[in-house]
């Protein structure tokens, strides 16, 4: 971020205070990413290939693919006919959004103006009365809002205005927002009590009109955000899209998660949204259930959630198969858009432990280090790119290898308006006390009642447990830095100024840390980083009798090209020692586990399905890469699930090293 | 059979030869049912279940549910609304198939005027020019022929003409057939190359045709089921209807198994018949593509196939998930009418292998033994009824524990005609050789050219590894007997009066004894059945690790009543020894397998998905039991693919028996 954008964004943060507040049941203010300045070599580069790749290749392909001369077509502009799926303008608000972010981390002249010129397009497009969907307008222009379940104008319109708000943050141009507002007050004029009832089939509007709400300040939008969110489940005189909509109960009356993952991610997010500000138990109630049926029976071990591909959503509890998971990227990425927004309602450390699990591997595994590839389903195994191909093959797509776009581009486009937000994660506050929840090298500018404190991280998170916090109050003052003991950490060690701190006061997953502050304090924080393997509840049963390796917060995976081509027939002995190794010339630099495996000899005729058993194994040494990094070099095998060899003898496997 | 039926069908059989000739193309021609008693402790309990429980039970529901009254209805009998789905006359057409099977084998008056009864109704609801179904009649009189993909008039066609053709072989009256026969011909004279094109999209009247013809020689049958079937893949002025209803390529064309699993078991075993009457090299090509693809990547080891709920039918290669199998037992019955077609066609011993896995595994698991309850998803592991209700519960109801009946009725329906038919499988000739498929305690009587033989097989399989063949010819004479060999022997041994014969001539699976037979000469055969551990293919990644236990034919499963409630957390130890036992009054007796395995012990806390990896297990007989004999006690958990624990020491599993 330039140090001018910088200066802006904080000013507007502590003068304007009032319109960015967030709720008053909001135990926890996150401190906004324009605050943080990461400086790690960790999420910088995915930061800044983002803006430098991801935002200009994601405009080519809205281009390319007429998603932005539908607007011009739309608005008659240029002559031809709507291209592509109805919903494709999210898409184009969602790229708008990201390209905002990134430019409110650092100036980009260039992009600026690229930004305007489809701002421009989709300005002109828009009616006199403030309708926009260029599906509608150029396909079925006497049919809007007739199809609210399947034909997502409304979501659209929660994109527009995502978009509008960012951009308007960014570069305090009014441009975009301008058009969202239009777009929204004309959707208050339609939707409502004592108007027409009804809900969005896909969720998004909701949450997009809280923001709305928080940045103009106009009540409208807050009482039709909780419009849609009451509405869910009601009949009120229209037909419940049922379970896999969220529409089968009202939400206080919901009690497990069902459905299409985004969406109930999304809706969800909402719902923390207004618990936050109006205070509702049913809400809070609702939340909690929900919340642990999600994690306790519901979720990969990489935070991807929705394993079916026909509906993108949930299944029972438990059933997590692996090769065919589907775990949409956009599904982790909105699980960590409700995640964030729980660990600020609750200030407990638990959700920002789920934050971390799914921002370092269900997340990031949905974009190529080189920014510009990018995975739509996120499996737990695959037999590459070849073989594989059921799950997500719905357009004649693989989902299933990294591909620079897909014809339903949702995952790219929220990638590129996740990725630069990410310092947004790493800090909270309430009015005494600091929050870290994301350890990453940084420095943040941090208001606190009437003092600003600046913390600086410096760290090599999340390859090394050592982190060390400076913290700089411009005024001498006392009170609590909070700093989140990661759930899968058993042994954190804390120091103060070089003494150590045997027992901290623990708060709901945080040791705090409360005294008084004074330039130049510092905390050192080591969280020990061992070779954890991992395994599942005994319900989960493609994993019994298997183990996923994890250090730190990164779940790790065995990838074909660093295992002899194939690791589907890879075991790992209880006993073999697995090692961490940083190697700067892998993947950008990554920590790599290594140890000694055995490799099942399959001398069976490869065409019969069923033979007697063998079981004769080989010797291989066996690396495993972060799950986060798959897939970024030779397409082939995968697994994180790796079955165990229960008791080898030590000699059997550690002779002849 | 009362012997006087016997004597009619052999009267039939002799006299009427050309009227049953199979096809110039075929290597054997079956023995049929009607020629073979049944004196075996597993088959003729099985077949005696059906006759006095199945068909009654099966036809109770018939009316019950309204699709006998829908009969009554359309022919103006009655008033009153359709009721069901609009395939469901099929139902009934399958239960007096059924019905007329047993009698077939055992007079039943008052089974026989039931049969009378319901056939009445049914040929009142035929109209003047022979159109049949009660669901056009009644609900969309002008609209008949209008919807050939989904509505399944032709497939209903199918089992009335299959129905017609059995009763009148059982009973020797025309009542039904002649039903069938005026339908057949009105579609004969809607459909074929000159007059109106198009494919049934549910294959079935196409080998019910072939059916039709052998029984009345009539030609134009066997055009038209030849021209439903080229005409498959060909658009000739309609929309194709694509893989999943194997309507994407002409049949020669075709290399591999795809879509609905039943449809495409019928669309092949018509595709046989007709390659055994045409001989046309591009079917028998395209099946032997389609045989290898389906048994080597895509059949579970019970010989259940298709894996999918959504569309009932096949995945890519190698994608056989366990808990949620398809495996439909319709599509078991279908793979066993296709491979015994083929097993006749080529004379070859491997489609008898397989015709035997899914006899005794993947079909028998449809049924329970007091036959009236059925499995229509027969999965090879489940964590029981009250948890697993993902796969097959498209209509409300458990596909995945024992139903009385289904909204969709086909599996109860297929079973109770099914069940009859199996002494049908057992033997073949050809001119100069007798052949014997299937080990089972029975009595036939098969013609050969001027010679009719006469053997008595007497033998305790499954269970026991002995089976003696007492050979009576009526006159002397030099011929072969071919006995099966089945692919999981690996040790048979063969004397004949009391000779042992070391090396026999191999044929295609079969050993041949070629010699002068004389009444009352005896072979004995030794098929040893030692338990064995089986492992898939290693691209079957959900059975890595895990093996299957077979014995003779049967594949076992450990169930939760046999083994402390839980089974999901057993291993078993390579070296833990398994042994055989005959329990006389488990199931209807039978063989179990026993053992010493482990049990997982889980302390984890039952609300994480994920925890560190805990190795600790406890010892736990273990006991299978045959899969085709699961849920027909306490329901809960079953699995077949059991983990290994490979390595235990001898000492650590065998201390403290």
């Amino acid at each position: 971020m330039s140090k001018s954008i910088f200066s802006i964004c904080l000013f507007l943060l502590v003068v304007a205070g009032p319109v960015f507040a967030q709720g008053d049941f909001m135990a926890l203010m996150p401190v906004p990413f324009t605050n943080v300045r990461m400086e790690d070599e960790f999420w910088r580069p995915r930061i800044d290939v983002n803006h430098d790749v991801t935002v200009g290749h994601c405009l080519d392909w809205c281009e390319s693919t007429g998603r932005i001369s539908n607007f011009a077509k739309a608005a008659g502009l240029m002559d031809g006919k709507f291209e592509g799926i109805y919903f494709n303008d999210s898409d184009v608000y969602k790229v708008l959004e990201g390209a905002a972010h990134a430019l409110a981390l650092r100036d980009d002249p260039v992009l600026d103006r690229r930004v305007d010129a489809v701002i421009e397009k989709i300005a002109a497009a828009q009616d006199d009365y403030g309708y926009l969907n260029t599906y509608y307008t150029l396909v079925e222009p006497n049919q809007r809002w007739t199809n609210l379940r399947v034909r997502h104008e409304l979501y659209c319109a929660g994109h527009l205005i995502e978009a509008g708000v960012a951009h308007y943050e960014a570069m305090g141009k009014r441009t975009l927002l301008d058009v969202a507002i239009r777009f929204a007050d004309l959707i208050d004029s339609i939707f409502g009590p004592n108007k027409r009832h009804g809900v969005p089939g896909h969720e998004e509007i909701e949450l997009a009109l809280v923001k709305l709400h928080r940045m103009t300040g106009e009540e409208r939008y807050l009482r039709l955000a909780e419009f849609f969110v009451e509405e869910r489940g009601r009949p009120n005189g229209r037909e419940l899209y049922g379970e896999s909509l969220q529409d089968h109960l009202p939400i206080r009356e919901q009690t497990e998660i069902v459905g299409h993952a985004v969406r109930a991610m999304y809706l969800y997010s909402a719902v923390a949204d207004l618990a936050g500000i109006n205070g509702d138990a049913g809400y809070f109630n609702a939340m909690d259930r929900i919340w642990n049926d999600l994690t306790g029976q519901k979720m990969y071990i990489t935070g991807g959630i929705g394993v079916w591909d026909h509906h993108e959503g949930f299944s029972r509890g438990y059933d997590l198969p692996n090769e065919k998971a589907y775990a949409e990227t956009c599904a982790s990425i909105a699980l960590a858009l409700w995640a964030h927004r729980l660990n600020s309602l609750y200030a407990d450390a638990r959700y920002a432990d789920l934050l971390e699990r799914v921002l370092y591997n269900g997340i990031l595994s949905g974009v190529s280090l080189d920014g510009d590839k990018f995975l739509y389903v996120n499996p737990l195994a695959s037999h590459g790119p070849e073989t594989f191909n059921t799950s997500g093959g719905k357009e004649g797509e693989s989902k299933q290898h990294r591909q620079h776009w897909f014809r339903c581009a949702c995952c790219p486009s929220n990638v590129v308006r996740f990725i630069p937000q990410v310092g947004g994660f790493a800090y909270a506050h309430d009015e005494k006390d600091i929050y870290v929840n994301l350890y990453v090298a940084s420095h943040a500018e941090i208001p606190l009642s009437e003092n600003r404190i600046s913390i600086r991280q410096e760290t090599a998170y999340p390859w090394d447990e050592t982190i060390k916090l400076t913290i700089e109050p411009e005024n001498t003052e006392t009170f609590g830095v909070l700093l989140r003991i990661p759930g899968w950490c058993d042994n954190a060690r804390l120091k103060v100024n070089g003494h150590k701190i045997d027992k901290p006061l623990m708060e709901h997953g945080y040791a705090r840390i409360e005294r008084q502050w004074s330039a130049g304090d510092a905390i050192e924080l080591r969280l020990p980083m061992p070779v954890r393997r991992i395994q599942s509840h005994p319900n989960v049963l493609p994993n019994m009798g298997r183990i996923a390796l994890q250090r730190g917060p990164l779940v790790y995976c065995l990838e074909g090209i660093d295992n002899g081509g194939r690791v589907m027939d890879i075991s790992l002995p209880d006993n073999s020692r697995l090692r961490a190794k940083y190697k700067p010339n892998l993947l950008g630099g990554a920590v790599v586990i290594e140890g000694k495996g055995l490799r099942r000899i399959d001398r069976g005729d490869p065409d019969r399905l069923y033979r007697d058993a063998f079981y004769e194994t080989e010797k291989q040494k066996v690396m495993a890469i972060p799950y986060c990094l798959w897939d970024n070099r030779k397409p082939g095998e995968m697994v994180v699930w790796i079955p165990r060899h229960p008791s080898l003898s030590e000699t059997e496997i550690e002779e002849n090293p």
